[in-house]
């Protein structure tokens, strides 16, 4: 029966991505993505959660979407419409909320309700690497606006604006994560979020928020969410990745009916997992402030613990952007260094990183910059790794000098 | 700060769906989507399920994919390697299988891997309307090819490929749910597997088997999967939608490394949830045999009581095809009924019916049937509900004229 000259691999469509490798683990030292946590999973909160809703809403389960139609489980929306009015000012019920896939579903989606192929968007100079690369996906031209360390600076927005006015282009949305923007940790004080919805609704532009770090403070004391400011003129999203764990696929979009029908429309997955969703919802109904306030506390002192180890490696070579919560560092390295040509030898010392310029709107300002995330290695692992990083980066550049205040020597 | 005239939808891209409207509710009598029985969801079983597997694996929620990889949660990939090689005759190791989101995922990303705008896809003549809806949005010509009881006519088939290679067309992949055929409920007898995979083989056209409600028979002796008898030249996918819960969006795929490969890559997402995936496992790695013989034998008096409904309140008028498993009848009225006129009176009466047109490749040769599924209404709400339906349809069609053994008269 069998022909060994059938090659299936021969009808392959046209376009496809490359192929994937085989998974072959985390690096002993693994800096990178969006992990947490793994000695703060509330593990019998999921449990005792898991029990008391199955046992009240259980049979539901055999029902698209929980017989309760595709805006998600109607316990997590009734939790969200709590949880972002009490910490992000915004005043919407159930209705206004569609549970999503992961933000990246959120992402995919909002993306492709604004832009077309060939339209401009404005994101923050140094973004999330996952957005840029949607919008690029999707045909977008990307323009990065500057940053300082409270976020966006408006003046340089306006000027950038002028600018593409003057060449007859109006952008269709401004991509933002104004609390605990990704990568350098920033949080936009209320007169910028006042002064950016003043200037995008004057030229015209959507606001594209994006607040999946927002729940991880160092203190609790963020202003109000963009869409709470104005909610005709921003759609909001944001994920229980971060609060919670991100093996979890839930994340969720707050915007006006018009908006949130039309991205219904395009929720093409028959509904978001129903068991991540229920759990998450009884959990997080009972227990999110004591949780996420704890998980902050842990983040913080694990921040600490890299912030030293940097200053102690790296000593005067590097500029850290102090982020206001979340998990993840941003340095700068002096800028001979090229962290792309870090990354092999890194790897061969059980290392990874993101490298500036992938987290980048022009990858080359961010030539000699990195991101490292703190929250999935432990603090031994976080003074080893970051040690090793500075031997790997002291071999292929010179630089750090001094490690440790001792000098360095080549090996 | 608010401004009454910005209109974000005036931003919209272009060729987007149309706006979802606001989530109504179920009719009385439920007839269509791919539910299950709400009073045989395992409960007790999966809040064991949880506590055991969130205690053992818990922490691991706090990385992507649960720090495993993109094929999926280990376990459940473990469970479907065993189930698969039981009770469809696949020799594959966890390696080999790929969770997705759905069976709707694979769906999207298989179509999408083979079949380039333009090219042509064979599916059977009445086909889930997922696919044939799938295959229509990525710009495929899809053909339907003849059905009888026993599912793909292989004569039949071969004629048509003649035809089309006298058109000069090879099609690039033929879509066919042997086991349980979606909507006539038939089983492919083994013999016409082979054939079919000969025939496919000889022509160079790829087979896509989609077996996801090949877990719910009434016998237990289905043929092995088309997967199992020539791996070279078919993608396989099931899903836990139909042997457990629908709300779930657990999925799987079955195919060699360098077809799995590509699709990995093109498995955006994030993961598949985990809590769904992990409590499944767990689950089902002790209890799928004993769940899907209970639901299994639950079903079939569904399905009793329906041909029973069917037969009281239609009478000759009705030919039914019986099905072998799964959760739907598949029925035919006479040439003169049109179903699509009874759509919304039906509904005015609190019943919804999938119209036989959306089940084809060609709507007019369908015209005149219609599916039933019969998983989540009661027996109670079976009766009523198809007693309901032959009165819409006595009153716009003069058909059935005898309901009961008694005469209808128009009301």
């Amino acid at each position: 029966m069998s022909n060994p000259d059938f090659d299936l691999t021969r009808l392959f469509g046209t376009g496809l991505p490359d192929p994937s490798p085989r998974f072959a683990g985390f690096p002993e030292f693994n800096f990178i993505g969006g992990h947490n946590d793994p000695e703060h999973i509330p593990i019998e909160g999921l449990i005792e959660a898991a029990a008391s809703v199955l046992r009240r809403e259980g049979g539901s389960l055999a029902m698209y979407n929980l017989g309760r139609g595709p805006q998600g489980y109607p316990g997590l929306r009734d939790f969200l419409a709590d949880k972002l009015k009490r910490h992000r000012g915004i005043d919407c019920g159930r209705d206004d909320i569609m549970i999503t896939t992961g933000s990246g579903q959120g992402i995919d989606m909002v993306s492709r309700l604004l832009v077309d192929p060939g339209e401009t968007v404005i994101l923050e100079e140094c973004c999330y690497a996952g957005a840029i690369n949607r919008f690029k996906r999707i045909g977008a031209k990307i323009v990065g606006t500057k940053l300082d360390e409270h976020g966006i600076c408006i003046d340089a927005l306006t000027t950038l604006l002028d600018e593409l006015k003057s060449k007859g282009v109006t952008p269709k949305c401004i991509y933002t994560i104004p609390t605990i923007q990704n990568p350098t940790g920033s949080i936009l004080p209320l007169e910028r979020r006042h002064a950016l919805l003043a200037l995008a609704r004057e030229r015209g532009i959507a606001i594209f928020e994006d607040e999946c770090y927002a729940d991880l403070l160092w203190v609790r004391a963020a202003p109000p969410s963009l869409y709470s400011l104005a909610p005709d003129q921003v759609v909001h999203i944001g994920s229980f990745s971060k609060s919670l764990a991100p093996a979890l696929r839930i994340g969720y979009c707050v915007a006006s009916w018009p908006v949130l029908s039309r991205l219904l429309a395009m929720k093409t997955d028959g509904g978001t997992g129903a068991l991540d969703q229920m759990i998450v919802a009884e959990y997080f109904t009972r227990s999110f402030d004591t949780h996420v306030e704890h998980l902050s506390a842990v983040l913080r002192e694990k921040l600490d613990t890299m912030v030293e180890a940097v200053e102690r490696e790296f000593g005067t070579a590097v500029e850290m952007w102090r982020p206001e919560g979340g998990i993840f560092l941003w340095l700068k390295l002096p800028d001979q260094v090229d962290v792309t040509k870090l990354v092999k030898p890194a790897a061969q010392a059980g290392i990874a990183f993101n490298p500036g310029p992938e987290w980048a709107c022009d990858p080359a300002t961010a030539k000699s910059s990195m991101r490292l995330c703190f929250a999935l290695p432990s603090k031994q692992q976080i003074k080893d790794g970051v040690a090793a990083l500075a031997r790997v980066c002291f071999e292929e550049t010179g630089i750090p000098p001094r490690s440790a205040n001792v000098g360095n020597v080549r090996a």
